[in-house]
């Protein structure tokens, strides 16, 4: 069985379009997948905490000699890093706020990104200190924009520090199967910004069928 | 007289290198320049909130017809963008978290980009509807990082973005003359972390020295 992990992180409800969109390609991802279990979060509306003076200590503690307040400390983190890894599908709603992610997005990175859990830290080994422990999933990220033109080769492309952050950043701890699409003119709404919406909903279809659900003897060859 | 806004916005206290610096950088600054008034805040210790539905409700909502509620949502964010507007000289602490700025960092800019006050937003003008309201800042951000070779030219620069991120969003409401002071290597130590702490240092007096304090008879001739 699947498990998808949806989140959205817009501050606005019914008015997101990042919202209305994630919430669409949902729908027809269980529609087209029979079995697909989905866990929801909204960290628009309920944002991860920050990382703290007393996060970071107990991150880069190691577990058996962490006290029960570092425990404590990464409580969230280890939630959201546990419901990461149960997922092999991410969508995941994401606007574009001054060039870059909403600020509870990056706390939810911020709780992601951990020593041991998603990526592997080994300071004492030079020149490859870095590794990445996530594989296998497949990302999703449905931006949506007030201007346009941040698309590769758009007049804004060296603007968007959205797409070009989630791909490092996710890609660091081994999430490197990342699709982006985007709905742009949120701020000038009319006929610009229906076209937008329209290309990015044709491009549902495409995707989620290129996807093609597991075949039953493929996951049995795969036990054998 | 110059006013200088000191921010720091790491999660960590005293085994902090930014707020190290920063503090040291601002000291020098204030014996460089006589009659500095310094206004502090401490984002890593006390975020600015993430913006929610009602804040962009009431931001874009001409201050005229924002009911007292709205004046509430946008309390926190018209204090720090009086006291952004007020400073001449901006000295911003700011780790790179996941590649990127700390994510009460990101809520602070969050809050300081203001349709009205910042930038002037006229989606009516449709080549260019956005324009910077902010003039004559100079800003000064002090970066500490785990790895290295974020720099220009080096092998992670592309991964780095923390600094085109600050150069885009500062630039966008009108702030363009940035320096960057960077202390690599924070996780891994020993002298490569020192070698770079020194670098930083050397840096300082060069930097304070080259924004010599501004001459009476110089604004005098401004005010004829």
């Amino acid at each position: 069985m699947t498990q998808l992990l949806h989140i959205d992180s817009s501050a606005r409800g019914e008015r997101s379009h990042s919202r209305r969109l994630t919430r669409e390609f949902v729908e027809k991802w269980r529609q087209a997948h029979s079995g697909t279990s989905v866990v929801y979060r909204d960290i628009g509306r309920h944002p991860a905490p920050h990382v703290t003076e007393s996060w970071i200590a107990a991150a880069f503690t190691p577990p058996e000699h962490r006290t029960p307040a570092m425990h404590e400390a990464l409580r969230t983190s280890d939630e959201i890093v546990d419901e990461f890894l149960a997922a092999d599908v991410y969508v995941f709603g994401v606007p574009m706020y001054n060039f870059n992610v909403p600020s509870a997005f990056k706390a939810y990175i911020d709780n992601v990104v951990r020593a041991g859990r998603t990526f592997l830290f080994q300071p004492e080994v030079r020149d490859q200190p870095y590794k990445p422990m996530v594989r296998g999933k497949k990302m999703f990220v449905i931006a949506a924009r007030g201007d346009s033109g941040y698309a590769a080769g758009g007049a804004n492309e060296s603007l968007n520090h959205q797409d070009p952050h989630l791909r490092t950043v996710f890609s660091y701890i081994g999430v490197t199967d990342i699709t982006f699409i985007a709905v742009e003119n949120d701020e000038f709404g009319g006929k610009d910004l229906a076209q937008s919406i329209a290309e990015a909903r044709a491009r549902f279809d495409g995707l989620i069928a290129a996807e093609s659900p597991r075949r039953p003897e493929v996951q049995d060859e795969r036990r054998a």
